[in-house]
């Protein structure tokens, strides 16, 4: 198959937050953001790949920034790379408050999804293609997150894992 | 403040998959569990504080085992340890099939919550006295999964992490 | 078929009262309440059949004490008795506040329902074995609510109906 | 106050039966319809008392006509008698299915209501008027109804309820 | 086909306007009542043609008032005229404020319908048939709008529109 | 205050059609897509006042291409062109299906908001500065689309439209 640009897979979005959205203090929930991220990342992924797809895992996510009843949220999502049957998905969220003019970095995160065919198993995606600097740079932290996803699942051990080690920024705990 | 067991944030739930919530193979769609994990798990870490809770962040999620529409979403959350402000959820998921009676496991996840005044303040909650050998054994864990947590945000070395390298099975890196 | 004790059908429940739910005094309307109930009554039900149901009838309801936007409702649903193809489902419902660790009693209700097969036709199901005094209790009630329940839908008459005489407090009107 | 003909509060609605709305068979569930039953009653009982309504009490209602995906809910509701600070709206539930021109009758039900002021404490409201033959059978059997309600909350002896067992079809049973 | 009269599908219908429905000064969103007035257009188109029916186009539509939070929209809808495959509908909002018993209209609107068979394909309907003096009215007004949404989509000179010419009060630009 | 380039309040968005939002043929419903369409109109009109804004009036919609369950709606706003207190923002709409990777165009639309202040009186804003050739076109169409919306509205005379007759193709009425 034919390698593809990140930015064929780019997709941007945005809500408005509604009061069932919004916990007694009047902040989004963290559950409805990791919802909205879950779409738009999905959405990316069916650019890429064309097919139908399942999301597989969800990295670490963490949630800086409380967004208010009333804001907006702003989401952005590309493949940041593809491997067999799988893509990994990074997902910006700003907060806009049409008030202030204010928008602010509120989430990174990484979701991982499967490409099916129409009775739900995996089958192969495009290889995608980094054209910039960042998308290269998002290309090659992706395989260290791969690792790190695979060892957490205890698929793979931390000495096999050498882009994740070097993430961590530590010498490889094998070589004493 | 008195510490108190994870038995008493204990909660179950129960959800029917409705069309909405799924994608077009008919199966849940991720970000929905997310968000229902998310729900439950702030109705635990509210039991145990007594406050209102804020996510703060949510571990790396595997999808195991696709859920179809009509079946029964059954969640259950408990505190697994409290630290200064913030408590350490964990959830079970299982999927129940009323025809075939068929129940089985679909997620395990950490969610981690802190609890705020009526300002959004972070304010300290009581701690956990684990009383049961799993009740324990999650207690440990959780210590584990904080240090990742904070050297996956950039706030922890690995080498200041020695609940984590002991759980990836690796000796300390800086022990040569 | 097997008699199965209530204790296999036990299912409980845990939502978050949203702003949609609530009026404009900001407390739970009486009809999303009734919706929540249905639906875990009717779970307790697909448990206890091994098959799809549909609610029959609910019997008189009464609203004790108002459920807050921000409280927890925790309802848990048995089946009390199954009939030959019916089953009566009792329902307790309890709010919780968490911030004053408050859990006040609110609604005990009863939905019957039938299962059907996938033509949607009543099909029958397993006895009710009940195994503890609470059990053996709400199984004995069960008939004379079943007899209320015929009456009031003008398939029974008074006279015929001593279990409702009985639990009405009065001797039969047919014995002077 | 000035007494009020029912025909002030006659209020009629319609709703789509969505996917979202519908059991795995394709039918409304029971407790979708208690909710839009109690939504177009409550608007009734505002109507007639210029104040906002909480529910008291649903009186037992049977499913007679399972009601399909795609077909039109017609609602129709009434003040039948107020009492001091409550009301009893009747509610008929018909199904239109618009391909076939059939109109069916579902539902027959009867919620109650009582006025509240802005602190949600009961206050007085407006006599009922019947004007038709139909509004006066209506106002005489909410006597008989508000009875029974009262004897199965336990708050009268069924002695003390003629208009009940006037309906029910049998003497009075203190009347040997 | 047998012409029907107007009256045969008029339909009413009554919502409450909830917390999600509203924006941040707490009033309907234009948004949310677009969306109320093509549901209930859709069902008088209906029951016009005993026909599925799509949305074809919307006129210009004013907001004049802003309906409040816990106010009820009360909404009716009525074919005006129907032509070979489509329908105009017209429809009234009004809001009604339970406290204080006003009720003020906020919108008229015209919605077209197409009737369509089961694969989506445009399917003659009934004519209609005038009745009432408003009915006759609003029959000819229709045929002027007709022209209007046929000249705004490109598909009609202004000068072969003499009914819509008369209602803006012009004499044929064609006709110095 | 400072002119903007409409550029400056561009967005876009993307919806998943889910079943709640199609009819019995699986096509998104009209009205939805009226919402979805108000909604992202409002943020753009929101990022170039900087206030709350409230929908004023909707220009005549057509309906070209049905949506099916499953694509995904990508919309696109931009202020076109403000007035004192109002902006005209011109809505894209089109389909994608990620399987077949085609995408065509479904709607354009214009909606008109009003920027209010908090206590909902309108309050001016900023002016419009277009800036590229699509800009400008649509910059002075939208002067042409004001004077329909008045004249529809009975607030100006057809022949104190120029812009509106020669949008029309037409010589001025009063020129004979």
């Amino acid at each position: 198959m034919t390698p593809k640009p990140p930015s064929d897979s780019r997709v941007s979005s945005v809500e408005l937050v509604l009061p069932n959205d919004t916990n007694t203090l009047g902040n989004l929930m963290g559950g409805r953001l990791l919802h909205l991220m879950d779409i738009i990342a999905a959405i990316a992924a069916q650019r890429h790949s064309g097919r139908t797809v399942v999301t597989a895992s969800v990295d670490s996510v963490d949630f800086k920034s409380a967004i208010r009843l009333g804001e907006v949220v702003a989401l952005t999502a590309v493949v940041n790379r593809a491997f067999t049957t799988s893509m990994e998905v990074g997902i910006e969220v700003f907060a806009e408050n049409n008030r202030t003019g204010e928008r602010r970095h509120c989430n990174s995160a990484y979701y991982t999804f499967v490409a099916v065919d129409t009775d739900g198993r995996p089958i192969p995606v495009s290889p995608t293609a980094p054209e910039t600097e960042d998308e290269r740079a998002r290309y090659e932290s992706a395989a260290q997150r791969r690792e790190l996803r695979l060892l957490l699942a205890g698929r793979l051990a931390l000495a096999d894992a050498p882009h994740l080690l070097d993430y961590l920024g530590a010498p490889p705990p094998s070589d004493p």
